[in-house]
């Protein structure tokens, strides 16, 4: 084992002997972004992408927690013990509100699938290594996703040892002509493209969405090419004021194409750390038989953290069971605040960079979620984010961090979600002021 | 993608192209237990490792959640806002619990670790992958470990894709003998071994401990040839009767050579999963710098379940903090419960297969835990298993099961965690007349 530095004994190691995705500079540079929101928390952060803390209350927490108690005793028949031994034991690897979660799809989103087909997971995050793990047999096996895209799974990705091939956006939230080139080109390198993560639905970190039309024709390239879709789906239930929530792909998936990768983050809470996974795939064994995808996602999770903790699980059943399991109700004051803060981001930058001005400033308009992308006459790097947090009091994200490689460098992602209207203001004025700095105009008194 | 079956689509998936830890032996012997345990729900459960129900108490949960916000806001003059903050949002990758956690280690155990080397994990398993996957830097890296073993390890070390070499157990704990040996094929077959996997204290599933000599040895060993050691010790707090608890390899270590994995599971309850690394080595970087080992598994972890839910570690700090951080207090019932049952199993061995007698069954003796291997004279497999469930209604372990290959075949391991004594006597006279009838005796009455 190398090690160097005078104050490393024999027994330390050395970090070119540790896992490769240790050196990402993609992790180096989230580091980053955390650590400057760290060091500057006087500024306004139109860089968070957490939910909003407006509704939460300790004092929900037991009530939850009695909810879902009672349910078991009065729906399942459970005695006190049965009811102990659900929240303090360990449990079931697929988990125990499995079939809340169901009801939630049905209701939600009208998607209907067998409560066994899911898998409660600790997070969306270890629902996609799970599903890349799986996936995974050897070095050939390859995973597409959007880009600019979310950084988790590429982490996910990497940690699985799999390499990412980016599909890139448009107007119509991915270009299906790029998927298919790259399906075609990992296949002429002798790759086995086997799944394509995107988010149809306000995309983080664009905001983009994905058209029905391009729903359908997107189910009908991952048939033709045999490719599985990883729909992850976030932000889904928060469309912008005037905006219309479209179907799912898992939804509109016929012929079981679609692993479905649900998150209670933005619907339920942060803290609780529960995802799930809807895997309704068949699996065909070796000697004729066969399995479910979810069972066998499950196998690897009880190898890596043998069950999502049935306290958190039975606090977000409580959530779920006291709006009938529909999220869409639960998160009713939610989806307002989410929507008229996107509204009042899009009318400030309006009014800041009114339509024929000089300032070279642009933005999309998102159909909803948390999420826009501002495009800006200079390089929306590290250096340009940290300027803008000392000298201006704002933070934002470089879309540079969502590109596996090059791509956004004069773009940069606003998110609404964690601030108030106020705080929207005045993060849009120290913007401003930013933008003329950097893009060398006036200098505006902070 | 290849598929067979008539009910399968093309989108559908073949076990042949899925990770190869699905195709594990020990995984389908794994769930072999769990199922054969399912379907004789009214067998004596000597095979359950899980820990005692009998001092569970749902009222409990709301306390401990008030007790760990009373002291955020006591102890680090956090504001209602921040204390809400801290359970509802995602929290420190590290952990929210990490002081408390130190303070336990400085208290039960006499180890004085920097609370910035502890992760907090989703349970012990989430901590054995992170370390396993940081040290897995390709194919050359092997991890060796005690056998029998907890399958745990074995399942997160194929999860790594890291090849696991067995270590053979002795009178004194572990074959250091063996051990040597092992080290040196494996770097004679172009291998690293990178770190020795144990649990020094009443081993699951064996129950041998490692005296003070042999653990001393033990760390010279690894110091000699550049090996960590992974200390695994769910079970420390609970020596037999007459037992004394040694001090752990972490605490003896005094160059950072032990890499402590630390569960919750036995000494809080295993529904919150929460486990903990401590990972005080520092890792020389390529620029000159060091980090600490916990910094980098935090990386992993960050890409893996983004952080442990601190709802859960909220709850499991509330019990820590009713107790002055000390898990020997807060379990003394729980001591006094696994020390008389694992007595009472002993005893009742001893009364049913006196010395002497030609009965051909012998066991061994631990000094605490939860385990009691008992060999016998005849093939103790899952034949045996199934039909001593369901002939004469009590379930146990194979401890082949516990093996990498062969091994363990006439021995059973039989658990005194979660029976009353009532059962351990009604669950050793049905083992008894199992063991009559396998061993071709007179076939007893039930």
């Amino acid at each position: 084992m190398n090690t160097s530095g005078a104050e490393l004994l024999a027994a330390d190691l050395s970090a070119d002997r540790l896992h490769a995705a240790l050196r990402d500079p993609a992790l180096a540079s989230m580091n980053f972004l955390n650590e400057v929101a760290g060091r500057f928390p006087q500024a306004v952060p139109l860089a968070a992408g957490r939910p909003s803390e407006e509704f939460f209350d300790v004092d929900d927490l037991p009530r939850y927690l009695r909810i879902f108690c009672d349910h078991l005793a009065a729906e399942q028949g459970a005695s006190a013990e049965i009811v102990r031994r659900t929240l303090f034991q360990y449990g079931r690897t697929k988990g125990i509100i499995h079939e809340l979660i169901a009801r939630h799809l049905a209701r939600d989103e009208g998607v209907g699938v067998d409560p066994e087909s899911i898998v409660v997971t600790v997070g969306c995050q270890e629902a996609m290594f799970l599903v890349l793990r799986a996936l995974r047999t050897d070095e050939h096996d390859v995973v597409l996703s959007v880009s600019p895209g979310y950084v988790g799974l590429a982490g996910a990705a990497r940690l699985a040892d799999m390499p990412l091939r980016p599909v890139r956006e448009n107007e119509d939230g991915v270009d299906l002509g790029h998927l298919v080139e790259q399906i075609e080109r990992a296949r002429a390198a002798g790759q086995r493209p086997r799944a394509f993560y995107l988010v149809p639905d306000f995309a983080n970190p664009s905001g983009a969405s994905l058209g029905l039309d391009a729903r359908q024709k997107l189910l009908a390239i991952a048939a033709e090419h045999d490719l599985l879709l990883l729909e992850d789906n976030p932000y889904g239930l928060f469309p912008a004021e005037d905006g219309r929530r479209l179907p799912t792909l898992k939804a509109l998936d016929t012929s079981r194409r679609v692993v479905y990768l649900g998150s209670l983050a933005k619907t339920c809470f942060p803290g609780a750390r529960i995802g799930f996974v809807v895997a309704d795939q068949r699996v065909a064994g070796t000697d004729g038989g066969s399995t479910l995808f979810a069972d066998e996602l499950a196998k690897i999770k009880s190898m890596l953290t043998v069950n999502t903790s049935p306290l958190a699980q039975a606090v977000a059943g409580g959530k779920l069971l006291e709006h009938d399991c529909s999220l869409v109700t639960a998160n009713a004051r939610e989806k307002q605040l989410y929507a008229r803060n996107l509204r009042l981001l899009l009318e400030g930058l309006h009014r800041r960079f009114p339509p024929g001005g000089d300032h070279r400033v642009s933005w999309n308009t998102p159909d909803g979620g948390f999420f826009v992308v501002v495009t800006v006459p200079f390089t929306a790097d590290d250096a340009a984010l940290e300027y803008g947090a000392r000298t201006y009091g704002v933070l934002w994200t470089p879309m540079s961090h969502f590109y596996d490689g090059r791509g956004g460098e004069n773009q940069l992602r606003l998110s609404v979600s964690a601030v108030s209207p106020d705080e929207i203001e005045a993060g849009l004025d120290r913007l401003a002021m930013l933008i003329a700095d950097l893009t060398g105009g006036t200098r505006a008194t902070p």
